[in-house]
């Protein structure tokens, strides 16, 4: 058995889907774990992790739209308000869809769909830098 | 250590769940290894899956009629309109659920619980075939 | 490869958030594995699992609440009533978060970010007694 660990910067700028699949591929065509399991994890809890359709950008605008309005920037809503009226709707966003996605690594081939693709899903207003753990274990 | 992998097809008629909990049990009953992680992804974007109960199937019509509520078929709430009109909200109903369930085998039972069952959530309308990728690593 | 389970029993009484970080990092401390996958199930659909932030308890104040109202307990709106009106929103919360957490062991440290803590995020109204399945798998 064989384990590498690495870490994607992804480094945003508002609230939207930016697509990390290529770093991801590229970092596993130089492992030599050719079939295992690859966990990515991402540190925040105001951003989250989507696999989504690559083909039309549509998908991700009306996809980004239905939870803006599903979970409004609106004060009278919450309680913590203290780090920016972003804050809360992102962290309800992120309980939404997923802090971590699992694949599996086939003869070197992670094995997706024809149509999808890794996405980080922002939902701060402002620049952040975030990390996305990977982690891979096979042989 | 050593690894399984299997793809089992499940043929849908519509939106709804389809349970494949026999099918998942029924391949790892012929697997060698006995402690490990089982992974199951699903290779397409408008359709997903859950583990929901499996007791009362007032739950699974239940269920459905939420996410059919909070996500409607309504070409004017989005630009992503020429798949059809159930595309973007399948699109937006599996990032509001799972692209992949992971599970632990112990003594070459998977760890459920007694009322759980997995399932496949179609999200179309029409028949489609869709693809879920197995893969097991242990011993 | 080794492999390791474990059981946490986390006692809930009624709706809210249920840490228990320390229970899982306690566990992992006196397991030999370095590095590995640690696969978290709860053996319930009534009752979930996210990872959300442990700094100021607003978060999850106003996370449990945005739930209640998207989910609530009305039942006119269920066909499946018999449980009690808590249990079909219990059904659709669980459906709407996780089942499972998936982390990375590292030099027997939790790839966690700085402020995520691992909640039960517990749906129905009485007392229940939950089951998460730990399991860890590594070298």
């Amino acid at each position: 058995m064989q384990q590498a660990f690495h870490e994607i910067i992804v480094k945003t700028k508002g609230r939207g889907f930016y697509d990390f699949t290529e770093k991801t591929l590229d970092w596993l065509s130089k492992q030599k774990i050719k079939n295992g399991i690859l966990n990515i994890n991402i540190l925040h809890t105001s951003a989250s992790l989507v696999i989504q359709e690559n083909a039309d950008p549509d998908v991700l605008h009306d996809l980004k739209n239905f939870f803006d309005k599903l979970v409004p920037m609106d004060d009278k809503l919450y309680k913590h308000t203290t780090e920016g009226k972003d804050d809360m709707p992102a962290h309800i966003k992120s309980a939404l869809t997923n802090n971590q996605l699992i694949f599996s690594l086939k003869n070197k081939k992670l094995l997706l769909g024809t149509w999808q693709g890794l996405y980080l899903f922002e939902h701060r207003l402002k620049q952040h830098t975030r990390i996305l753990s990977h982690h891979l274990i096979g042989d």
